[in-house]
């Protein structure tokens, strides 16, 4: 979601927060830029913004045309393969919550 | 929402994707912290996760009973302010998304 214009709500939002263990951190690193390869390429995907603090803090937004498109990708069997991964070695704990967009905007300094 | 449990959706998620500029950090800093302790008494309060990274780029998402807490958290007449002088000086750009949480899982290693 880096384009200058939001998508036109309602569309929905995958709110993925998680604290990174201290584990593995190449293939984290390796995974998790095939993660967001793959899921540019799932019809229905909208965008992502993510952000890791240096204590290993991390927040991950994607974004969905709707439902459907959010069952396909978590049933992407790459992506489950990870999921599993992230609960064995890269994740001390985390928190996903799904929600629909109903409004939104961007500002940029001018 | 450092707490174990997450809320029963439905509630309300404030998405804040922003890019600090190098300006004003005490300044900032300070009012930062003074907005989660308004936040935090405000009625219809859920909680708060946020994020930053060393190049700047910040996700807070804030967490809501309804849209009515929303709404009397933007009128705030000291987070009004804030917001003017993230405009002026703290930000180069951000977007904002109000989005309904319509599930939510919480996962802790064991």
């Amino acid at each position: 979601m880096s384009a200058k214009k939001l998508p036109a709500p309602p569309y929905y939002a995958v709110i993925f927060v998680n604290q990174r263990s201290e584990e593995d951190g190449e293939g984290y690193g390796q995974t998790a830029d095939h993660m967001v390869e793959l899921a540019q390429q799932q019809e229905g995907y909208l965008g992502i913004e993510s952000v890791r603090d240096a204590k290993g803090k991390g927040i991950t937004v994607s974004y969905w045309r709707d439902m459907n498109a959010i069952k396909d990708w978590k049933n992407n069997l790459e992506h489950s393969d990870a999921r599993n991964n992230g609960r064995d070695k890269w994740y001390e704990d985390y928190q996903l919550q799904i929600a629909k967009v109903e409004q939104g905007y961007r500002w940029i300094k001018s």
